[in-house]
């Protein structure tokens, strides 16, 4: 008897398992990991630097202003808004699972999350600092440099800590439990059938050829218009900016499809208001397809089971800056 | 035996209690009491609608942007930025322990929290929206009309449930346990002689008589410039602007010293960048008195004391926005 129950036992194990794994390894798009390997000490530090205006040379614009934890890791805005109110070139991507992309920003420019940081700091558009001027900030704040010489083990901080802490805090941002991640992990019920009847449609039609694997998307660099060409007035060039290559003008980082629920307005101009629109858009300028109004809707319905648990924490508090921290400079 | 402990007993706890209500009753400060009878469906709600930036006509700008709960409820600039970057007319006042005010704004304009809360939202120079367009974002929004429905037990959201709401959650901004409330309480270790000296300074020269009570400040209207003109740039008139009598003129409410070293730079038109500085030109515009740098020093290290318990909670999540709901239109 007890031999059977134990057979019986693994037989059921087994079934489970191998139920599991045929629905994680066999479908294109992948679950969410929970994150792993995370240096904690960095993560605090990263997500006060993620928060503090202070890196700005306004004392007002954060990482968080462009990349709102509240709103899907983005602004919801077309193009963001920069130093003194400029209108940024091109539509904030989501730092939500950002970690998971083959390369940072839609033009890929920056390798990863540690080298994006630094961008947005330094760029007269966005935060219009300095790294010289956003150290010598963090510099003369006593709470920081000891949080520094903890995490880091010196007092000296420089570029490379605050992008690594940046960066460490990023990688926590990852989204998963979606209703759609449930259902790969074997909850057949998680999504309904309309839901599952979109996740076809977005296989067979040809979506699923770019929008693939954990982020469905963010794993390739493709052209924006592969059919018919894209017609915008943003001036944006993508990856050929980058390389110089005449192949890659208008390749741009496929965006991820993880919360676009949350991730309004859509493409790298923010031109397309709603799901409906850019799930027509693309059809048409990727697929050649003109999707009904009934199969538009299930993609879109589909799409609305990819977001996942958001991001958890207590809002940080940021230490003072004493009398002698360099004072933000709004309006010079 | 018994009625002896008990007669021992007695006397102990009359003793801690006569102790303590020395203290707390015979010191000009009170400590900050902890929050109560509050409404919890409001301060959540009331806390998506703080930090939401939908209720701004940019997207960009929520009452989190000048009342920044990771800085001490303030932005810590000399005045703020409002839509299209235009640069206010005042310093931002502390939302912290804001409910103990006497009145909302530097000039009383508006008697409480929920009549304040309203006033930012339709400034053309802050967030540049109207309450009417403010409400139809909201109310195209399923999740906030759910929210809202539960709340107040209606799906017609007005200006009246967002400012009930804000203000609701904003009570729960009191900053308790500061380790002068400590002291006040009993703990003769929580401050140093050096500080204790600053405060016995504070109210033998006179600061407590304006800055006292609770909040030590916030519950009277003061010339700026009682004992010598205050000079400066800045147009705001005070109080006058509200009574439109002449002896209102530069009339400000007193601003609290609660967590004052988180909320620099300090006065209406936050020229006074550090404590030191402030404390200076407050003893000899207010009080004819030139502080030796020695007690200009003890009196900073006691309002150093006054930072409390910070605010903490886990960072909102807004509901998304829906295909129907009205663009934010940052750069019109």
């Amino acid at each position: 008897m007890k031999i059977k129950t134990l057979i019986l036992y693994l037989f059921f194990i087994s079934t489970i398992a191998c139920s599991s794994s045929i629905l994680a390894n066999d479908e294109p798009v992948k679950p969410i990991a929970p994150v792993k390997e995370i240096n904690l000490g960095q993560v605090e530090l990263g997500k006060k630097l993620f928060f503090d205006p202070r890196l700005s040379r306004s004392g007002f614009i954060s990482c968080n202003s462009c990349h709102n934890l509240s709103m899907g890791g983005t602004d919801n805005l077309k193009t963001s808004i920069g130093h003194k109110w400029q209108q940024g070139p091109i539509n904030s991507p989501t730092v939500l699972n950002s970690s998971l992309n083959i390369a940072q920003f839609w033009d890929g420019r920056a390798a990863d999350l540690k080298e994006q940081a630094g961008g947005p700091i330094a760029n007269p558009g966005e935060m219009a600092s300095t790294h010289t001027l956003a150290l010598d900030v963090l510099q003369s704040i006593p709470a920081y440099v000891r949080e520094f010489k903890q995490v880091f083990g010196t007092t000296e901080i420089n570029i490379e800590y605050v992008t690594e802490a940046i960066a460490e805090f990023e990688k926590t941002l990852v989204t998963p439990n979606s209703r759609f991640d449930q259902w790969l992990l074997g909850d057949e019920n998680a999504i309904t059938s309309t839901e599952l009847a979109g996740y076809s449609l977005f296989k067979n039609i040809g979506c699923i050829a770019c929008h693939n694997g954990e982020s469905l998307g963010g794993n390739s660099f493709q052209k924006m218009g592969l059919v018919s060409p894209y017609v915008t007035t943003n001036k944006a060039e993508g990856l050929f900016g980058v390389t110089g290559k005449d192949m890659d003008r208008f390749k741009f980082k496929v965006p991820t499809l993880r919360n676009i629920e949350l991730t309004y307005p859509y493409f790298h101009d923010g031109e397309a208001a709603t799901l409906t629109e850019a799930v027509s858009i693309m059809g048409k300028l990727q697929l050649g397809q003109n999707f009904t109004q009934e199969n538009n809707a299930k993609i879109v319905a589909f799409l609305k089971t990819l977001t996942g648990d958001q991001p958890s924490f207590i809002i940080p508090l940021l230490p003072a800056s004493v009398d002698k921290t360099p004072k933000p400079t709004p309006f010079d």
